[in-house]
This record gives structure tokens, sequence and C-alpha cells, in this order.
């Protein structure tokens, strides 16, 4: 088992940055403790730390819109890592859209530069 | 000027990814508070906050190796940006490689799948 360096933010947490594994778009980026690494690495889908639920968050989980991780790098410090996924569903932000960077900063504004892949009314009822 | 929101984590520091403008290649992740982000706004280089030296982080500032910015990404929660980076020198990380995420995860190993751009000896002079 790889050992990640979770010393050196102030919540034990470091990120993890999901990228396209075709297209290189990053989609996300999310936090992961160790629970969440070795979750990560003996399922093979991407499994972070919600910070706001404060549990293991096994993404996809309810939806079946898991991102199945095709390869992993880990930086120079061992305090990030890539995971470089299929987003099945093709959607991986909970507004609908591939990528949670859909804006774009364009003098003081920001400007969506994408279509969403989904109606987040639709896929998360209430 | 946009407005992020640094009050998700507990050191008010948000992470920027830097991703190669051309190639979509994950150059490194390092942190930004609002000084960081206001000076790389401001200069069209890509300005970090240094959680180990606790001072604005002018990256490539005394090498000439500079990011520069070509595009900015912000996500759907604010708290974490893509810089779109030209990286002059040809190597975002500190141990020489393109890429600071230079080594993959193959079972319990990390392989180093990419060859060094500089040497760092020669670079960072004592």
């Amino acid at each position: 088992m790889i050992t990640l360096d979770f010393s050196k933010s102030v919540d034990g947490l470091i990120p993890a940055i999901a990228q396209d594994y075709q297209t290189g778009e990053v989609l996300m980026l999310a936090y992961i403790n160790n629970e969440a690494w070795q979750h990560s690495l003996n399922t093979g889908n991407a499994t972070y730390w919600s910070r706001s639920r404060q549990k293991l968050w096994k993404k996809g989980e309810s939806s079946g819109h898991v991102q199945k991780i095709k390869a992993i790098y880990v930086d120079c410090d061992l305090d990030t890592v890539v995971f470089k996924v299929e987003q099945i569903g093709g959607a991986a932000c909970h507004k609908g859209y591939a990528s949670c960077f859909y804006r774009r900063v364009e003098g003081d504004e920001l400007v969506t530069i994408a279509e969403p892949v989904f109606d987040p009314e639709k896929v998360y009822k209430k």
C-alpha cells in the first residue's frame, strides 16, 4: 500500500484531483483521508472524504455515476493525488456539468462555458 | 474581481491546480489565499501561498520559470481554481520534472514515468 503524507494539512486531508482519463479535462477536486485512499485503491472507484458530511463519500454510490479509476498519479511531496477516471454517466459535477470547472474567469465575470449533461433536479430527487 | 470562498478550509486556503494549457497535463497543485488570488489576476502569473514559508509565493520569481496564465476556471463551489498555464522553462516541479505527478501507482509501488527536464541541483543553487 502506498503511504501518503496526510500530516501537512490542518485537518489531515489531502486533495485528490479527478481528471478524465481520455480528454485530460479536470473534472473535480475533492479530499481524501487514509480511509478514502485505501477504499479507492481497494475498490477501483474514486472515494473521497466529505468535509460537509464528515463521512466517507463513495462517489456515485446511489446514482451509479461512479468514477472508475484508470490510473493514479502521486505528486513529489506525497500530499496530492490525481485520479485518472472514467466518469460513468458523463458528469462529475452535482450541478449536472461534466466538470465542476464549467466557468471561466473573463474580466470581473464568471462565464459558463459548458452545457449541462443532466438536470440535477431529476437526478437528485428529494 | 471574482470573489472566491476561502471560508471552508481550516486555514483559509483553497487549492489551485496548474494545468498545461496545451496538453492538459496537470502540472502541480498549490494553495492560494485572497492575496495570492488577486496577485495572480493582476499580474497574469500564477501566484500561490506557501504553507511552509507562510508567505506569498510568486512562482518562478527567482528562476524566471513563471507560469503564464492563459485562462482560469472556477469550480461550482468557488473553492478551487484551475490555472491553465504556459510553464516557462518546461518544468513545474522542484525536482526537475515537467509535472509534480511524475509517479504512477502500480500495485504497491510508485513508478517514475517521466524524465526530468532539468537537474534541480543546478537550478536551485545553494
